[in-house]
């Protein structure tokens, strides 16, 4: 995730990629992480692509067995986003030169596993060698209702912002993993880090959110900037409320001892949580979806006519996210 | 394509991978280059992802929009081989830390060119930043009625072989990019090393052979290879005369001069043509097709009983694949 001194990568999609997307519907003129497509008679299918690197989206010397769930699970995370349910991926694998049978049998135990917790088979793909870093592209596959998937755009002026979790965790994570937040008890250190390292995708919540939610992103680039790709891609403004934000114990405790790492809760990446618009006489409905998929939803803020995003508290303005957010 | 003293591409997907694809019957096992998903009432989808590096498969130096259209024509020739019509596509793009803006536009109008060539839409994808060379993998989804797509697994003992266009001018084309040929005239290295920096898929024969060939495969490893690919999936073996198989003027002038180069001829890689089983009874229909296509179609040889693919001059054997041809 450099951030070179160029046009960052939604310059960079919206100038030359998305001109390439506008003779497909489905494609949501890329502003959606998701692409739509006839599955069958009754369902669509919703196709995600994530490409992770060695040495940018994970430690070269990290596991197979997790660098394999990872790249698997950024693409759960935006299939849940979609509100559709994990069917099947390709998976294309650039090995360095130095690979062994032993690292591939590992990462490939690791997709074994992930294949029966998520319920998804591999149908394809490519192998080939690489003189550059371990790199893994994933695109995977969920299926939805016809018509019924859950994009970016779709909130209207006056639906609250809701998220599922606790938001924060994976930057506080990546502060651990860096040495950091020393001040913490090693348990809550080793929790933060493990939500960093290995992402836990809301597949039981997305599908749930059919019907419900007017709008869905997952939280991987931050809790403003996914809030604030929703309220653009909808033509609204989002304000977040900072008290209701909802912190893990150790995120309560990392932010007591320092308030200014809010910034890395609110705008730091890899929560994979759900970030949805749902309109006020939903909330009964969403309750019920949430109690019924496990998984805790708070509601943090609300959609308004405007544009832009802002983290309050109370009256004062303490964060607005950067426009055009750059993740590499 | 390295060839590494470990265990090559197919046994490291067989062992592997395949077991992790059992779950999905369009997988079909991994022996496919493709694999089929349903894609509406009467229609299902055919799917092919490729990875080329910089470096390992095409020059980095090659100008932007000749990499684009080697990225997006070898998933295009995969989805002819399976009978299917371009449909849609995904691109990530892992650019290198030195990427220009002038780069991404160059390489983004190479890919508006061949989709309005081919019928072909963006539908999303990833972009990001490697310390390695520039990786480029598209997951291409074709169309083909319900059921009628082609594989490799489907011939039957007597079909004929067929193949489009002429076998070798890839792999005689590498040899001029390297230097070597110089016995040849200017122009005849000029159009072989044409034919391997630039493929053209055979996407208006591939729908045309969907009810007249029983397999198909493109041949992207090697005449042998990707003929003995159909043959072992069919349990079957196949034998090729080596007198039929179609030549260039340009590779007729190569061979004649030095027969030394029939290995790289048959078993090299990078043609692009169809390579398929045809019964006998459907001789009519394929050369109507292929009128259709605009394409020109051979027989070169038979499938019989058996394992295993023969390159025949007469009574005598002079080529056989080796087993699990290794193409990284």
């Amino acid at each position: 995730m450099a951030r070179p001194g160029r046009i960052g990568e939604f310059e960079l999609i919206a100038r030359y990629f998305a001109p390439l997307a506008r003779g497909f519907r489905g494609a949501g003129n890329l502003q959606s992480d998701n692409a739509f497509l006839a599955a069958d008679a009754r369902r669509d299918l919703v196709v995600k692509t994530d490409t992770i690197v060695a040495g940018v989206h994970f430690l070269a010397d990290d596991l197979p067995a997790r660098i394999a769930a990872k790249a698997l699970r950024v693409c759960l995370s935006d299939l849940a986003a979609g509100g559709s349910t994990p069917f099947v991926y390709q998976l294309s694998l650039a090995l360095p030169s130095n690979w062994t049978e032993a690292w591939v049998a590992a990462f490939a135990r690791g997709l074994a596993a992930d294949q029966r917790r998520y319920g998804i088979v591999l149908c394809g793909g490519d192998t080939v060698v690489t003189p550059g870093p371990l790199t893994v592209t994933i695109t995977a596959f969920g299926r939805v209702a016809r018509r019924k998937g859950l994009g970016r755009a779709g909130a209207r002026a006056g639906d609250e912002l809701w998220v599922s979790g606790t938001i924060g965790d994976g930057a506080l994570g990546l502060l651990v993993a860096q040495g950091g937040l020393r001040n913490l008890s090693a348990r809550q250190r080793a929790s933060l880090e493990d939500r960093y390292r290995l992402p836990r995708p809301r597949t039981t919540l997305g599908p749930e959110l059919v019907g419900i939610a007017t709008a869905c992103a997952d939280v991987s680039d931050g809790l403003l900037a996914d809030a604030g790709h929703i309220a653009s891609a909808s033509s609204l403004a989002v304000t977040i409320e900072r008290s209701e934000v909802p912190l893990s114990v150790a995120g309560r405790a990392a932010v007591a001892a320092d308030p200014g790492l809010w910034p890395n809760v609110a705008g730091g990446g890899d929560d994979y949580e759900l970030v949805m618009a749902v309109p006020r006489r939903k909330h009964a409905a969403l309750e019920a979806a949430a109690r019924r998929a496990g998984v805790k939803v708070t509601r943090i803020g609300r959609f308004v006519r405007g544009a832009g995003v802002e983290l309050k508290a109370g009256a004062e303005i303490v964060l607005t996210a950067r426009k055009g957010y750059v993740h590499f």
